[in-house]
């Protein structure tokens, strides 16, 4: 499906259509992208993306044109922040001629973590989802990250003669925000609230005080999901948030899962 | 995490919270389970599943009791239909003593599909998702049907001295109605609104028939979503509506979508 | 792509190949099935399949006839055997007109496992994957088996003042093997090989002796790939293997791996 | 599981193993890194990998050390070329004091593609996969490109009185060769093969070329495999390919797949 008309082309899209409902969501899904995203330690970041561009559509317009949201990103200058990503959806609303557009850019974030006690420092990567909708002049950003972190069993800790088990669970964050917020802070918000944040290079004495630290905190996932959503509660740019933890329980081949969502 | 309490052993989960928030939902995720379900034309078909079980939590205490949620499939009779499906709500429900519960069932449904010129019979799959949602005694149902499908672009048959590109489609459509309702019914609406329903098995002559057949109809995604929005709208049992299309367009490495929802 | 010729259609695929290859395998892929496996326990169950099927197809050609794979399938019975298996090689091999042909069928194994002290039942399910290669009067079979299983670290566990990390991981085992070979003995070596197996349901009783067995036998992945070998090694009718194991680490956000493969 | 060996921490790794059997291959999995990559047009890109690293280990130790995998990536400049990837097996090898190596890079490789026409410039991504292999002073390098394409179907086209079905499909090209070869050959090579390139950007004159381009030149999944199989045979550097080909059918919900393989 493609875009601007040459002269001696039909326009197809801007027939009526045979069916006169109004579409919700219209555009493109999937598109790659080399992204440079603000970083708090570094300043920026190269990342890639994947990305969704979206437009209503009103009743009387056969079909909208699709080579135009990839022109809008094309003409986008490819690195993240409010300003850009804003300017982004106006281009969009604007060149499709409609009154809402919608943009999620997902991407890995890359942080260099140090581990704990040798301080090692290794490259971790979150999933992140920047979802902008904007209808009329009203816009609404979406920020998400998804972080892995580990959680031990109270209630296996609690009967075990020896040990409990212990497994990988993701931890997603989803915020919406006045103000700067920082992909750190959720990351945090996220890890503090599990037995222990997990690690990409751990020595010997890492994994030791990682094991004894998980230990010393056993969490259900309702522990986490609690304990990340008093720390949204108490954060004072958030307005709204939803936590999902699920947890790869080593015990069962299914997961435990939790979720909160709360507009504050 | 596990579920009744030996005399001996602490229940850790019946303890109280240390962060008194209520969960919306916590539960079990992915187990696997094979499946009866009701079929139009043989009564029964044995498939397999994957479901989700939850229920809400009170601030006031630490832990859900999880084993219990696979007690109470383990005691189901793995036969899926209304009263069975609502059973399962129910003692779900009851076995956690909580006030709202919540049941997903993911299983591909098979039909044998004959060719439209030979009548050639062929399996098809299609992938369905019941939902259901009970909060004291109000419960609200659920049903989804991924129906693959073929799009013929009308703006590239439009512009071009031969062919036009064509593709397959993914149409999801989503219902709650009132009685019952088959899911014969929603892959029906599915593959009338798109250029040609696909198939399993298409001899030569099938296969010029759903060719000349799908160009004679060419479909936007715009065309497809309304198409079977317009149908949702005219059927008398259906009350609510999500129709989401998806166009895994072959002169792109992206997608094309179009959605829209509706309380009738 | 079609099958059978009626006479007034042209048969493209029997035309010349422009490009004069031999082409090594050439058919359909994720074709779904429903199926009907023998079990040890219950004599049959009933799944669901994933099928690829293919043939060698000479240079001389330029096609193969793709309907034809689906009619073999279609003709075939879906009770899944060593004969049944066979039978559907055969079939393809003749109706294709080739020297050489390839099943896949891909699907869940459900197997009702008891907990370890409660004796309470649940259904495990585990992917297996049969394949079946024929060239000429030779035939090979391949059955694999996905089995998750619990590992507790032996390092963590030795240098910790408390605890140990656990965490799921997954044990392919391959074989090929004379006579007749229950899935279930496979199994039950991936089982037997890590520091506990999984369940589905477990009672509180259960879980304490699974934390306990389990830390009782911390096992690296090395400890699991080495002692599956070493249990097909002995076993008389294997006479060819592969093991892979993938350990979620739950301290990390990789994993660890390790495989052996052997003929005996 | 960790790496060096504080001298008052047990070295659980370096113990003897209870079944002396040696290990194929044992190391870390999904390790995720920012990357930079050699360009033929710009130079270098940036983009992100996932990355497996594993070593052989004899009958006689019980682990590998994990965590020096983790360091030596991390001691490793991130910016990919033959010679850094080389070192990065050497350095493996050497910290593991292991007899073979093993290295994997899987990464999106983007190219600004202009529309046949227009010229109009859109990113394109492309899953590359790059394999080292060394068992002692012997190296092995497999790069392998996944890359989206069109197909017409040559028998729809002939058998229709109007149209032809046509669909994505995707053509993996695998090669080992002698000196330096870019990416974009490999790519060049595949979109070749196939009925048509697919495109990022297409306006509406690009559309219409590339409708009536791809059918003017119809393949089959057998067309499309011999052509990248001739190419790769002609190729002077190429000694060993393997191409495979994915159509996902428009008229099926099923594949077409082919696949060539030869060591020259």
């Amino acid at each position: 499906m493609a875009g601007q008309t040459p002269p001696t082309m039909q326009d197809v899209q801007s027939a009526p259509a045979e069916v006169a409902l109004s579409i919700d969501r219209v555009g493109v899904k999937h598109l790659m992208l080399p992204l440079v995203v603000r970083d708090r330690a570094q300043g920026v970041q190269h990342t890639v993306a994947r990305v969704d561009l979206g437009v209503d559509l009103p009743a009387a317009f056969k079909g909208t044109h699709m080579s135009r949201f990839v022109e809008a990103l094309e003409n986008w200058k490819e690195e993240l922040d409010y300003h850009s990503f804003k300017a982004l959806l106006t281009d969009i609303r604007q060149r499709l001629s409609a009154r809402k557009a919608y943009v999620v850019f997902r991407f890995p974030y890359f942080l260099k973590q140090a581990s704990p006690k040798s301080g090692s420092p290794g490259w971790m990567s979150y999933e992140c989802t920047l979802t902008g909708e904007m209808a009329g002049e009203t816009m609404v950003f979406t920020l998400a990250v998804d972080v892995p972190a580990m959680t031990v069993c109270p209630c296996s800790l609690a009967i075990s003669d020896q040990g409990a088990h212990s497994q990988r669970a993701m931890v997603r964050v989803m915020a919406r925000f006045t103000g700067f917020l920082w992909l750190e802070d959720l990351i945090e918000i996220a890890e503090a609230s599990a037995s222990s944040p997990v690690y990409t290079l751990l020595k010997r004495e890492d994994e030791k005080h990682v094991t004894e630290s998980a230990f010393a905190k056993p969490t259900f996932v309702e522990d986490v999901v609690r304990g990340a959503a008093q720390r949204l509660d108490r954060h004072p740019q958030v307005n709204w948030y939803r936590v999902e933890v699920e947890s790869f329980e080593s015990i069962h081949a299914h997961s435990a899962f939790a979720s909160i969502e709360k507009t504050k």
